[in-house]
């Protein structure tokens, strides 16, 4: 491993995120709220550890960045910007419990929005901003925000994140060059503010419209409100939440494509059409169920309004609702749990299994059961109009895999203490490794997940840390060989 | 597709069940039962399907049979036993409704377990006795046993059920030669009858003890008792019925490796060694949690008594009940479902995905871990001393994605109707997908199927089928290319 490479970068993410943690306090000021120095110590922390790697002299072959260091750059990055970014809200006393402070924080990194809150409205503004920011950061992911502002020195962290892309093809975004990082910045902000304007003209307040749009822009689905966006009880806002939690659940690179005069190929996505068509069914299939077997909605279209709100907010990953879904009957939670597990496109800021693996492991699958009757046959995959490597195949097989494996294993972890039924834990193991914020029944959109032991909350957070990083960079941290000479 | 070649199989297997049908006629006729008709019909009607087969002639080509027609083989003389093995049930009125009659024969054959039925006690003892005997039948196929006594003419079906194989190496012993399959199903009788005299040592009524003989060495669990081993109230009976199901968890080829003097190869076995630590750190990990957690279980001893019997009932897949565990906490339901995705070993009777192929795609997946560390390094997968061939591992995965797929899309088409929530539904498919028996909640051990609609039980029949069979050969007959010439 090259330690001093992997130092000076993740330096320069440490003082990103002490720049990040100015506008919290601009909030504070513009409020007059006394949580200064709930911002200011953990900013000075920052530094602190930033700024001496700057002086880190690296020439030649210690400037070297290959798979293992964008690995491990990426895993520190995660834990090291998590473990200071909950210190605000143990200062501010708003979580006094630190491994609580680190469950919602790591939640808010890893745009996952679950929260051991029950009470979000009693807190000063700017803590709440400060936890929609993170939703707002993890996102996009710091590293590409490193990337875009510091663009001439970093030829070697390029040929780093492009070794460390996750995604089947593509990684979170983090694989491209830095103009391509400038630009893909540029289209997420401006979605943002696009998001908080339609939100103003619902006559949002404006902080709730910031918060809410940074939230949403991660699909993280931290809200202001106890009762997320119900408790607006508009059905504008609710379809403009809707409509902007597809936006982001769309790979990235289409709407980059879409700039650069390619709308047509973008429009002709197999990844986009793929999850359109699944978001489309999802969408009349629970409408119809709630509509005949919920008496509370009484006609097709509020079911409808329901039905698009709650299945765009779980295969984007977001996690807001707009009712309590858990007295559902049981086929509509059925498909919100698979929903929750297929998460959105790759290259978006959505968590999930990701709709272009899912497409990859059926794909993949069909061709290998042809081979079987037919074992002369050369058959090959295409995905995108491109003939799919065995390499990608393995790779999305074997993420699969260890996928499952995480989701089980920590439902049983977090099951050796008495606090939820099988069901709960399930769901909130499942909302943990997909990023998405609420499960069913103990942890529902009307529950948080306060009630675990700090050794469940732990379990849970390395489990949102393992969706947020598609799992191996974290898994390069736990392995012997990463510390060797 | 050889439909001759096929045809001729089929033929023969229609006249083995034919004679297994016998059997529980001489049961009538012992008990005095009026029940000749219900298994006299069936058995005319087979004969009438399977006698005309022997005169088709086929010569030369005709006679090739190649890894389609294996997997065809299969997958009709599956449904043909179940279709026709389900109207005894139908004509003696014991489940008067054909589609839940289907239901109970393939939950039977497939050895499942899963019942319709609420008051077993009250069905005429002919009846019970070909419950029983089609989880005998199933546990090791009827495939098997027609390669074991028509040896001669049989060089072609050999070949085919080589390429019918769907365990990771081996098939469910159905790849083997016919001198192989004689000594294996030797082997089942010798372990059956054994069973049977222990059973009867226990004071055990000789009905009851062939019964649950019968049941237990298919790794079924049918029993003749409403409230399962429990009614016995026996410690004895208890130990025996456990000591079995892990007998009939092993693969039979240690058996037979210990039989012809190679027992330290047999001891050495990387599967066997994973499934006993398995089996053993589950029990410790339920006695411990039960003694602690659950009030009527007053000492260790007995929650080891408990746990022991439970963790081999689901493991094995067999799905005997000595206690109704539905009340136990959340972890030892936890610890249950996972033991009941595992299953036993490949080669035994058991089902679910078998230990060899979750050590293969762990094995597999390090390896691919290693390479993404190390492209230049060459990593091998090693698998009880020899070389896992790539294709070996693409099998398994498939069949792990596949397995997944069905498990998921199941639980959510029987959720369409009212009848279960989630986590009974849930349990449900996969206690089907994974051949077991009973699952939690609304069918949990002391419940059974028969609330679920026509439509839900034969997609749980299709499932039962799909694990038993391991997928592969019922997908062929949904393929288009299987009807093509």
């Amino acid at each position: 491993m090259n330690w001093k490479a992997v130092a000076k970068i993740l330096g320069k993410i440490l003082i990103a995120e002490a720049v990040m943690l100015l506008l919290p306090l601009v909030v504070a000021a513009y409020y007059g709220e006394h949580t200064y120095s709930s911002f200011l110590i953990p900013f000075f922390a920052l530094l602190a550890l930033g700024v001496p790697t700057l002086f880190i002299k690296a020439e030649g072959e210690d400037k070297k960045i290959y798979a293992k260091e964008g690995f491990a750059i990426v895993a520190f990055a995660w834990l090291a910007l998590a473990a200071i970014g909950a210190i605000p809200f143990v200062l501010s006393k708003a979580i006094p419990n630190y491994a609580s402070a680190l469950f919602e924080t790591i939640s808010g990194f890893t745009t996952t929005g679950a929260s051991v809150l029950s009470d979000v409205e009693s807190l000063p503004k700017s803590i709440l901003f400060w936890r929609s920011f993170t939703n707002w950061i993890g996102g996009m992911g710091v590293l590409v925000f490193v990337l875009a502002i510091l663009p001439k020195e970093n030829s070697g962290i390029i040929h780093a994140f492009r070794a460390e892309a996750t995604g089947p093809n593509v990684g979170k975004l983090t694989s491209k060059m830095g103009r391509t990082a400038r630009i893909l910045y540029a289209i997420y902000i401006f979605f943002t503010l696009l998001e908080m304007l339609f939100l103003l003209c619902g006559n949002m307040p404006i902080f709730d419209a910031v918060t809410t749009s940074l939230a949403n822009a991660g699909t993280g689905g931290f809200s202001v409100k106890n009762a997320s966006i119900a408790s607006y009880n508009s059905l504008y806002i609710e379809m403009v939440v809707t409509v902007f939690m597809f936006i982001f659940s769309v790979n990235f690179n289409l709407y980059f494509l879409i700039l650069t005069g390619h709308a047509a190929k973008a429009l002709k996505s197999e990844e986009a059409l793929a999850f359109t068509a699944m978001v489309i069914i999802s969408i009349l299939a629970v409408a119809a169920n709630i509509y005949y077997s919920v008496d509370s909605i009484r006609n097709f279209g509020s079911a409808m309004r329901y039905s698009s709100f709650q299945v765009l907010s779980l295969s984007s990953t977001t996690g807001f609702s707009s009712i309590d879904y858990n007295s559902w009957p049981t086929f509509s939670k059925g498909i919100f749990l698979f929903l929750m597990m297929t998460g959105g496109m790759a290259g978006s800021t959505a968590g999930g299994i990701k709709m272009s693996r899912l497409m990859i492991l059926g794909k993949s699958t069909h061709a290998d059961l042809k081979k079987m009757v037919h074992p002369r046959q050369i058959i090959t995959v295409k995905m995108e109009g491109e003939t799919v490597q065995q390499n990608t195949i393995d790779n999305v097989r074997v993420f699969f895999v260890i996928w499952v494996a995480i989701l089980i294993s920590c439902t049983l972890l977090i099951s050796i203490e008495k606090t939820g039924d099988f069901f709960t834990n399930f769901s909130a193991s499942l909302s943990c490794v997909s990023n998405i914020g609420p499960g069913f029944d103990g942890v529902g959109p009307a529950a948080n997940f306060n009630a675990y032991t700090s050794f469940s909350k732990c379990v849970l957070s390395l489990e949102m840390l393992f969706g947020r990083l598609e799992i191996f960079p974290l898994i390069l941290l736990f392995s012997p060989s990463t510390y060797r000479k």
